[in-house]
């Protein structure tokens, strides 16, 4: 159940890095929705490995099998299960690092944790389980469709460049998805430097839910702003996450942040759209901090299993920044989050919204 | 189940802030651990209003009944329900709140969401709800304490000030729990200032959990920063939540953020002692943004019930400054986030830690 | 979590049987339905020790206290929070069994599990941690009334005393609540024959669900067959559980078993409303055995905590058949099974029924 | 979450009878344990059609695929999925009851549930979908054989012919798996009769756990009883459970059904090994009733998706008793629900058992 996400729409992933295949099931998708094969994978090639000169070189197809709960093209009420074969694991790539613990990976942790690891790739804990979350989330967006509710994303800051504005539809037109397009190419420059010097840099990915209408997440322990934090801060290489105006209106009063409302309109969003945990009617606003990667090609200090430390450079292919592929991976925790209030607030009043 | 938090060690409050009482039943804890009412009281004590010149002045002595899952001053291990009565509830003052929104507070969303609601004193979604969380988090301390595992908590930031330093023993000394006594002064003096022009300010809390073993917390859906999140933001009046490095790390490379480990210490601690979702044997760094409180004395502009808006300035007594009072709460749900860690790392490896 | 029933509607009860009170919290109970307290109470009084002389004498008066997710006579959709004082505690007459295992009981089991018990009256493992069912049980038949589903329930043997018809108004009308009045008198005589040799007898419950739509419950692992089986055997001194035809189809073949359905009605009843897990329409019915008390007056063998057995009589209050006062605990288990059903149900479909 | 079982060690099935597949997601195996594919195909094999002249014809070889979750033969600690492809699905022989509701079958209830329905076998109401339960449970029962755990099953009566002694030796060496071979033969006489009238019979299956220590399982709503009741009435065709003594004890009293112990061994065991919920370290015994299969050859009266009946013959390769292959899946199930016991028993105490 610790793979697990969501309540009524719940999603559990599977699957190791350098194992036969990834994927994920879905229990709690309704009845006669469409499930559009072609929308799954348009999202998987978002978020796929090689898709573009600043992510990992390895090379990834992922291409997605609906193996259960859909027939005849609707969804049948029953789990869906979907499935992508892993084909490019160089895992010998990694047989240097079965004894050591990555500086910044999970290594340790999991030995301490198990006992026991897969070490080809991270196993278990390679941002390849991301996979399942992403073809999860295709579905719940288009479920969410269905009711007026429609999510974009974009990586809004790299390193010290910061977005200056939200235009969502440039967002796709560049590498990094950034939804300004002049400060993406900055973006882009940081990232090929670092590249270039075997390093890796970080920043921050911000999501938008449009068309919730109020009502949406529950009181005190499933708040939305607590869902949407589990569910970004369960995405790997994430560090922080914020709702509305987070961190930064702490520096506020407030009479600046109590967003003003006419019973129609907000003049404000510090809310990020969610009070007292519930939806207010005004959009959806996630931001989430992104590490810098820790899989780096420079020399680095490493703990040793039988004690010690030794200096090893990690061979393999990195993404110098990871944000780019993160945005699908947020639109899809985010996607399903407010897909589970969705279906919560049915069964509490009993109707479509 | 909305209403709960963990799956192992789970809480579950109940209580509107102007009911009979609120409160909160406790299950999973195990048995023949020591039940001090004492502890839970101090705890208490701290969350209490009415504490502190800079905190609200109604007064609630917040008085504890262990009604259930102790016998002779030890957990049966059975379900532990714990009582706290409301007495000074001046309900009259929220009769003009009956029918208009306050900007900030969730009376419309609650309006949207159950059709119908408790407005006094904001009901459910009133702070008071965090008594339960506090008295439940006082009993995740004392089972915690037995393995070793501490907790402690500040005020570091307050508007603009922020502290310089972590003197933990500090903290408790001061109105504003920082653990900079220097910066405490200053942050008194923002928060009074804020008092006087009926408006408030916000700021940051931090949490520290020491001697945390490695290997607590799950992969993938129940990272420990997925859990520690969920649990921070689940607290009334907070937007933002980070761990270890957070925001700030996403301006640095992995190079410097990749924290060093010998295989005994770590030379820094960005990932917030949490790797892959796992605990890493380092300090659990856990920092929440607290926005301004949003019931402020100013007049402001609100929208009615049955259409249009109003000017109305909110009677009652407020904190002008949330920030001292979610210290405790922050560490109770900690607390409580890291004993179902624990119980659910013995129930993979059966053994003690 | 292991004191919570259901998923939607969930039900968690606390108490022992000789702490200061026992109670239950309820939560996911829409709002803005009526919440009769005299209507809980009527429920509580068909429980309630003393009511006859075929019950145990122990005096409860049972008095509710609702202390939450209650306002102005209507639910608030938050946590409902019930609880009832214990009273007339004799713990003295428990002071002989503190260090010997009753036969039967769960005396111990409970000291294996937990290496510490409260042995007061059974301390958890009494038949009063029932209280909190019934009353939220109550929650549930009044929430279900209003989709025009309802529940009765009787003892329909005792013994090898069976009832030969559901006369269901008739089963109020007498101590053993048989629906067949003659049945009842020989009931009632086999019941004082074995108080009167300080024994127990053992019998069946009935319950039948009438109004339930055809399509709640859900396939595979939520089965409402298998929801329901759970509710019965979680109730004290259960020991089977079947539904329609049960173990008795069992002699028979599928062309006389298989229920003929025109499509308005069914024919026969064998499946008890529940094919494929989920309502067809057709009455819900359910029986479950009730063993003989376990309490007893007699002298019996008991093994001694430190090693050795020795020959105790039970002093105390005891229930001579259980039956009659399992009535309402089954009833209102399940009214909480198809509370349950009935919200996720709506949040399938996303309408009422 | 609906097609989920268990807390702590969860399995969920997934696939409909006429997909691409059928299969299940286990969460919770510890880490570390041996996984033998052998032991799991073992298991596969005792539940797969066409074994036997008294099992529907359908061929399925039933392979299965573990996906993840184990590198180099032993557990990691993290999802296992586990695949069986559908090779032999006659789907055009439902053709013609793509508009019929079938007597005793979930058609109706489907229909009603979902809207739309995969006709094709029953689609996920098939049988078909035990394959992930029996899968799942063979990698239980390699779990809880390294606590000293184990468990056996049989068909313990067909119709009226019931098995005299439990020689659990012998019940894999007779086609319906009694473990009394003389009765064995009269019930596949039956079986071979109903058969050759196009009919079905029904039965009860018997499951014991050996080996299980006193104090797994918890009080109130999740007592071993309750847990296995569960697990028992969601697998399909059953509809009645008992433990211990079930509705046989009821005919008698308390002092001749409160099993005598003496601290070590218990003179009988009416309590089926579990008293108070827990288990008390006797066998635990579990029974359930087996209706006579719905699929049936027999013309029989169905209701018509569009109004009005029809009288069809259900062409297809039926199992006129079903028992012989519920005794895997009852075997499974029971040790499911008992590995689940487990875990959270070594949550509640920190050590092994």
């Amino acid at each position: 159940m610790s793979s697990t996400f969501g309540r009524l729409f719940t999603i559990t992933t599977f699957g190791e890095s350098h194992g036969p295949a990834v994927g994920v099931l879905v229990d709690g998708l309704p009845p006669g929705l469409p499930v559009d094969p072609a929308a799954i994978q348009r999202d998987l090639d978002r978020r796929r490995p090689g898709q573009s000169a600043i992510t990992t070189q390895r090379q990834e197809a992922d291409r997605v099998e609906i193996v259960s709960g859909v027939f005849e093209g609707l969804s049948l009420g029953t789990p869906v299960m979907m499935l992508v074969r892993n084909t490019d694991q160089r895992s010998k790539d990694y047989d240097a690092l079965k004894d050591v613990f990555r500086p910044g990976h999970a290594d340790y942790a999991y030995a301490q944790k198990y006992g026991f690891r897969d070490h080809r790739g991270g196993g278990r804990s390679s941002g390849r389980e991301t996979v399942g979350r992403v073809a999860a989330g295709a579905l719940a967006r288009s479920a969410l469709a269905t009711v007026g509710v429609s999510l974009v994303g974009g990586t809004v800051r790299v390193g010290d460049v910061e977005a200056s504005h939200r235009n969502w539809d440039e967002a796709e037109q560049n590498l990094v998805r950034c939804p300004d397009a002049a400060a993406a190419e900055k973006m882009i420059a940081i990232i090929e430097h670092a590249r270039d010097e075997k390093d890796s840099v970080g920043g921050v990915v911000e999501v938008v839910a449009r068309g919730v209408p109020a009502g949406w997440g529950d009181p005190t322990m499933s708040k939305l702003d607590a869902m949407l934090g589990a569910a970004m801060l369960s995405i790997p290489a994430t560090k922080g996450v914020e709702i509305g105006g987070g961190f930064g209106m702490t520096f506020l009063r407030g009479s600046q942040t109590n967003d003003v409302f006419d019973g129609e309109r907000y003049e404000t969003n510090f809310a990020g759209g969610i009070s007292g945990g519930i939806s207010n009617g005004n959009e959806i606003v996630v931001r989430v901090a992104v590490r810098p990667a820790t899989s780096i090609g420079k020399p680095q200090v490493m703990a040793k299993a039988g004690g010690g430390t030794e200096k090893v450079a990690i061979e393999g292919r990195h993404d110098p920044c990871i944000c780019p592929r993160v945005v699908p991976v947020a639109e899809a925790m985010a996607a399903i989050t407010l897909m589970d209030a969705w279906l919560r607030q049915r069964a509490l009043r009993g109707h479509d919204r």
